[in-house]
């Protein structure tokens, strides 16, 4: 336990609703909700069996605030892993300040955001990726995010994390036995076998450093910018795929100035959208030309760019030129093809990735559904199945693999040198500090536990 | 039980946040939560005791929605009375929903609004004035409502009524004695004594049928309507008990032309305020001529007048003649007492019960204050302890009760002008009948019961 006080809040949604559920976390949990609750039945709340719903009396000294539920769970056996008492009551919007009021009176204190799950993740009941997930769950939007932060997919992730985990701790072991005890033959493997583990955990996590796009893509969401000179069509096809009427159209050059932002689904994945003012050198309008310059920064940071081009004009070389300096991908869609006779067939400008003609006035679905296309064809990976597959979707998570990625070549390097074997463990180690930091479990012990299992014997 | 489908619903509010409830009732709910939900243990929920928290898995095949806990209720043990089944879930709009329509995939079906405390209702776990009570609490706006609405209270009210029906179950069973073994003495009661009975029986329900005033206007609110000349000051009058800029003030005569309407809390009673047209014969235009007309329409009903004089200009004849066709009560507002020189002292006009003098804009807390002095004066019975004592609320409640007591008096006449004791006693039973109707609660066998306890022995 790092922090023992007693926390309280609300932990449904704010607003009228039948039923509102607050939650106090913290040694004496159960003693403080003697304070405030009695139960009908005129027994001690610790007379019940943990776990069990209660009902009865939130009080003030002689007067009764509200009736409800409570049920006290022990340490080790609840979401934050401290004593917790849950309190289901009356879900009006006074009725359960008043409520909380009382529990904070009897000498809880209002818990900050997040600070059940710290908790929780603190005393070992979650890993950090779990509570990312949490995270993610509440905010879904659709879906594909729901699968991805779901039960599931945190299992899978936790389990190939562990898999990895448990190959480099056994390597470790290995050469661990070799540098102490090295007359005794207590090393398993030759410098081939630890290289083609090395191979095979690389590998592994190159796997698993691959999925971050399509994670990152339906969990985080892609920013995404819509450039392209003036009065081509941005915002309308910003509106069509917010499918709202977000940005003002009109036919004039310059309507739009601020950055737009939001975030919508399209298809499998989420798009942290912007529209933003048209790119002229030639206006002089100063909001126009404030938002110009924001339209360039924003350039820098996304990383996809869907760039509108009126199809009866075809792309300009500024275009090109803005795209060019941009690592984001980039996908030139041709509008207003409805005004062109004849059919057109959309050419991919240099440095894109895919071209798409559009009409996003006139035949808005199509245009979104083969943006959609677009989009899901260079942001998922196919072969991926989200919900069963482990997949990580939040860039923390990249790094860390990442880093035990680089830790791993450095080992097999270590050994193809020739090198001493503990040159190449201290590389195994940190990949294994980086790693466990995925799930941010603490690791020593584990490793302690597999040295030490390999030597049993009462050595 | 009347039906046993089984109902669900999301019983939090909807929203985003930690934690949300989902609610089952129904005979077999619990067979049907054994079909989406797995408990972590593997054991079978069946095999918990029941109000027993579960932690484990909702589930869709092979796939696993959300974790969270599960309780099972037995029937007569749980809110409705039903076999009921409570899920906690994540919290978030997506992922509760998505609980929810696995639940309904299973075979149950939307819960209609208030189906669940119906169902309560008519399980005979709550009274009809415990469910308008609920109603209250979860609208509450001030704490005075909540203390109106709170358990106190409403157990106030049941004992109450339960003494008054006592007292009329023993008088029946007196005459009923009397009636079918006129020569065992059975009777206990001379008519001199059933008529102390009734008038102590009718004092009760007048005092019962007092606490409606100040009941009605903490719980629903007293209808108000703010009247006077055009550009008096009305709307800042009604901004100023809004507390926000909610009508349009200008300085031109006619600006408002909509029936503006707002619930309030001032101070101890909540005001369902309306801001009207102020009424003038002269006015041309027709939008303002429509709202002329329908302030008028709105004096007829309302409780509260806040007739709003310009303090310059004083009373007119035509506002003190809308005035007087009103029941309501009625308080003159001298508004802009600060344009005038010196002291000014309020003059209360013809069938009026208050006259205050404010400065709206200039000092709208002393206004404010002013005007709820004068409405608590009028409305509210410093006699009441709001959560102490028995309070009704509801205009249902009162024509109950007077019903009883227009029955009880019928019953007090009938033994005085010496008719057969039966005569008296059917008034006595529609009394009966009447304020069991407050609470809702079947009468007939409470009836029955006393009556044969007075027999005992075998006859």
């Amino acid at each position: 336990m790092i922090r023992s006080d007693i926390i309280a809040a609300i932990s449904t949604p704010p607003g009228k609703g039948g039923v509102a559920l607050i939650r106090l976390s913290g040694e004496g949990a159960i003693g403080l909700a003697e304070k405030f609750f009695s139960a009908a039945s005129k027994k001690s709340i610790k007379d019940y069996p943990l776990r069990t719903q209660i009902y009865g009396y939130v009080t003030d000294g002689e007067r009764t605030l509200d009736d409800g539920m409570l049920t006290c769970f022990g340490a080790g056996a609840s979401y934050t892993g401290e004593e917790t008492v849950e309190i289901t009551c009356h879900g009006g919007i006074l009725i359960t300040e008043l409520v909380l009021a009382r529990v904070l009176k009897a000498g809880a204190r209002v818990a900050e955001a997040g600070e059940f799950t710290r908790r929780a993740f603190l005393n070992g009941r979650l890993s950090l990726s779990d509570a990312e997930s949490i995270g993610l769950l509440l905010e879904a939007k659709s879906e594909e995010q729901i699968a991805l932060a779901g039960k599931d997919s945190r299992d899978r992730l936790s389990e190939k994390i562990l898999a990895i985990s448990k190959k480099m701790t056994e390597l470790l072991g290995s050469v661990y036995a070799r540098i102490d005890y090295p007359d005794e033959d207590l090393g398993d493997y030759t410098d081939g076998e630890m290289l083609d583990m090395l191979q095979s955990i690389g590998d592994e996590l190159d796997r698993l450093i691959a999925t971050y796009r399509t994670g990152h893509s339906i969990a985080e969401g892609i920013d995404t910018a819509i450039i392209g000179r003036p009065n081509v069509g941005k915002s309308s096809l910003y509106n069509l795929l917010c499918r709202r009427d977000a940005a003002i159209v009109t036919d004039i050059a310059g309507t739009t100035r601020d950055v737009l932002e939001e975030t919508v689904t399209l298809g499998r994945v989420t798009l942290r959208l912007a529209d933003t003012a048209g790119i002229r050198e030639d206006s002089t309008d100063p909001v126009e030309m404030i938002g110009i310059e924001r339209s360039r920064l924003r350039l820098g940071r996304c990383e996809l760019l869907l760039a509108v081009i009126d199809a009866s004009e075809g792309a300009d070389a500024e275009l090109a030129a803005s795209a060019s300096s941009s690592t984001a991908a980039k996908i030139a869609i041709y509008n207003k093809v409805d005004k062109i006779a004849g059919d057109f067939s959309p050419e991919c400008p240099m440095g894109f990735d895919r071209a798409i003609a559009v009409s996003a006035v006139a035949s808005p679905e199509e245009a979104r559904e083969a943006i959609r296309l677009a989009v899901e064809e260079l942001f998922i990976d196919g072969r991926i199945e989200v919900g069963a597959d482990a997949v990580i979707s939040s860039a923390r998570q990249r790094a860390e693999l990442a880093e035990a990625r680089e830790a791993i070549s450095a080992a097999a390097e270590a050994i193809r040198s020739g090198v001493f074997a503990d040159a190449a463990s201290s590389d195994v180690e940190i990949a294994l500090g980086a790693i466990s930091r995925v799930d941010g479990r603490a690791v020593s012990e584990a490793v302690v536990d597999n040295i030490f299992s390999r030597f049993c014997v009462g050595k």
